[in-house]
């Protein structure tokens, strides 16, 4: 298929067998080649790439960084691999009307340096945010620690200009605070995992950055009652930017990689407050006041940017922590309402034992959004059989709760024959990619 | 076609032309009678209905109290109108997770009502909110005047039921705080104006309602300087509840309607800020500290809820106040970025000038979706086609600034002669609504 593009210079169109070999992966465990990688420098040349590959019928899979966890950026049939890493640009920052206008290839950590210079930022936050794209963020609706005050990437997304699969270029959204004008297409947009067009502009909101933190480290010797805390913070009116979760078998595998100690916890939160005046620290009482309601231990409190760096350090551990704890880490994103919050973790805790499987949770419990983590040897075939059958029963479960199986990494390869139970509306889905990529070219055989 | 409804109860089908005349109209000006009025009681009801009405290609126009100010509820080429205010269960709240689950048809000022026995609200909030519905609401991404602080419709709707254009019932959206699982489906049928699907079941997110106000009226001798503390006071952090303009014309309709006096006020601002403790005083005071920057006087301060009340008559006297100022109000509802403000103000005088129009405005400063009202006799055609030639140059200017056609009213039959002026995507939403209405069926002739 290389003859189709040779109006690409050289260097960017990949073809070796060694180039194609660092396309065939994300951060997923899912593996599978590409024919061939494209790199566009312009929404121009997007439009033509995708008007040969719906012409020719080659499947085309957009990538940013290759972050994704849930394999939304591996190829599933060959074709070819949209690398847009090179559409770099921060084309403008409004100031004025707190919008920053994009191409997907930006980095999500240099683009909050860059808004930083300007006293704004974009708040939601991945784990991947030093290396991944906005493009992928879009993506997938990505969001992190900070979702549980500012919501995901789904509530920053102002504009979008977006390739469709007959090489059409449109744009959608507006620039104004609010509208309902039309259908919300960047609604529909956001969250589709490459399988509706390619973003070739994005336009996000961003918002004043907080000049004041206080945050703290508090340890919980019975599981359920963190829950209840977590519940009842939620529900005080108090807002906290972060509500952090980390269960026993994460603190373990923590404080072995790290030499912190956790004596005597089951559980461990971290609460932070943000604010632009000292005033957060009062709210940081709160909500502590009401964690020491369920007999929690103030482990640690943060007045300076030091303690807090401190405390983060502990967080933000915990996955490279357990990595080092087993050879393979099954890293799920199940995220229930707050009410089922102890719930879930008294249903891991039944899982393990039943299927004998390590279990490490960790997450985001202001917002209900857990990260399980299934702590298996990829060797062992039959120990990964076991996680997996928990892992199936696991989302039954979540869904009974009225759950979500992604709160933040998308459905991909990884979580699509799981789909159905969630939705009772794939066929309206399916309609929709139909109408919109009748040949089936973007990113296919991902979410349904 | 009445032959075909004879399942439903005699008395929820309306065909008398007394009756049939009362569903000809809405709050626009726009007036077409339907063939047929059918008053559902359940959703299986409403399937059945669609199913038919898919069958036989008889148009479906959904109907709440039919209070859209453009034309979203009239039929145009007769039909079935779709009443659904019967249906008005407020089958669930869920405090625990801030959410309450409710039929289409349940009126907001109820809603509201029954939440605050919780402590909780249901934060959009129109202006015919004492009679409009939550499915209107829904249809038409509809808010108010603390969208400023609280978003709109869309931000609040969790999941939805839809009977789609075959009459299956689907439902979308989840009960999770976030969700990466799937196309945002709720995201596309919010502001669908009823043209992708009936709604039968509406989740919405509710959020704690504050217990402490602090409300100011300030007055600017200069309108421009008005628009730059709006954009300042926005930028400040201080998230205000409410902040509303109201522009000369405007107040000496309200002075004569109301007895209230402005003396030398050009621009009349009102700044509210909510919250759960005292604070919210001193936040006032800093929102006026940054009016009176710009030579502000302060007309009145609220420090009782007596006080609040009187501020509020002002503002809430606007509309009733213009209607007996001149016969016939065209109500427009544009929308610009913040850094506009100023110019749309300079460019209504222009256009009332240009085109010898009385022009009033009030509106939501703060998220920059103002109400020009124009002041014409519907009687005297040559008046009308003046204001008429003034609103066309109005969107075509608004859409140059980066703003919207439509804030909060939808588009209905209203300004769909318009929309392409805003929107190079209307063939994708045409396909989308081909996709999911390939009869045709669902409020045929809206938005495009």
């Amino acid at each position: 298929m290389l003859q189709f593009f040779d109006f690409m210079d050289e260097d960017r169109v990949l073809s070796t067998p060694e180039e194609l070999l660092s396309y065939s992966s994300d951060a997923s465990r899912h593996r599978s080649l590409p024919n061939l990688v494209l790199m566009p420098y312009s929404k121009e040349e997007v439009s033509r790439i995708v008007k040969i590959a719906n012409r020719e019928r080659i499947p085309l899979v957009p990538r940013g960084a290759g972050t994704s966890l849930s394999g939304g950026s591996v190829p599933v049939d060959g074709g070819i691999v949209l690398d847009l890493t090179l559409m770099d640009s921060i084309i403008k920052v409004d100031l004025e009307n707190q919008l920053v206008t994009l191409e997907p290839g930006v980095v999500y950590g240099r683009l909050n340096r860059e808004l930083e210079k300007y006293g704004v930022f974009f708040p939601p936050d991945p784990g991947s945010g030093s290396v991944c794209t906005i493009g992928g963020m879009v993506a997938t609706n990505s969001s992190g620690l900070r979702a549980v005050k500012y919501g995901t990437t789904r509530d920053y997304v102002k504009k979008l200009e977006v390739v469709l699969a007959d090489g059409e270029i449109i744009r959608c959204g507006t620039k104004a605070v609010k509208s309902s004008s039309g259908y919300d297409l960047p609604g529909i947009f956001v969250g589709s995992e490459g399988t509706l067009g390619i973003f070739t502009e994005i336009t996000l909101r961003v918002i004043k950055k907080p000049t004041n933190y206080a945050t703290s480290m508090v340890g919980f010797s019975d599981g359920f009652k963190a829950g209840k805390a977590v519940r009842e913070i939620m529900y005080s009116g108090l807002q906290p930017a972060v509500l952090e979760i980390m269960d026993k078998n994460t603190l373990q595998a923590v404080e072995k990689y790290t030499g912190l100690n956790f004596p005597d916890v089951e559980v461990l939160l971290i609460v932070e407050l943000d604010g632009f005046d000292e005033k957060v620290t009062l709210y940081l009482r709160e909500a502590i006041e009401i964690c020491q309601k369920y007999n929690a231990n103030i482990v640690e409190e943060a007045i300076s940017n030091a303690d807090r760096e401190s405390i983060w350090k502990a967080r933000k551990s915990a996955l490279p922590a357990l990595a080092r704890y087993k050879p393979t880490l099954i890293l799920e994103d199940v995220t229930v309402p707050i009410s089922f919050l102890p719930s879930l973790f008294k249903e891991l805790e039944v899982l393990g034992k039943k299927h004998g499987v390590e279990i490490a949770t960790f997450g985001h419990a202001g917002d209900g959004n857990l990260h399980p983590t299934f702590l298996v040897d990829r060797n062992k075939r039959e120990e990964v059989e076991r996680a997996e059958k928990a892992i199936g029963e696991l989302f039954h479960k979540v869904i009974k709760m009225g759950g979500t199986l992604s709160g933040e990494h998308g459905i991909g390869l990884e979580k699509k024959r799981y789909i159905s139970i969630e939705h009772n509306s794939i066929s309206l889905m399916k309609q929709i990619k139909k109408s919109l990529d009748p040949n089936g070219i973007l990113n296919p055989g991902k979410i349904f």
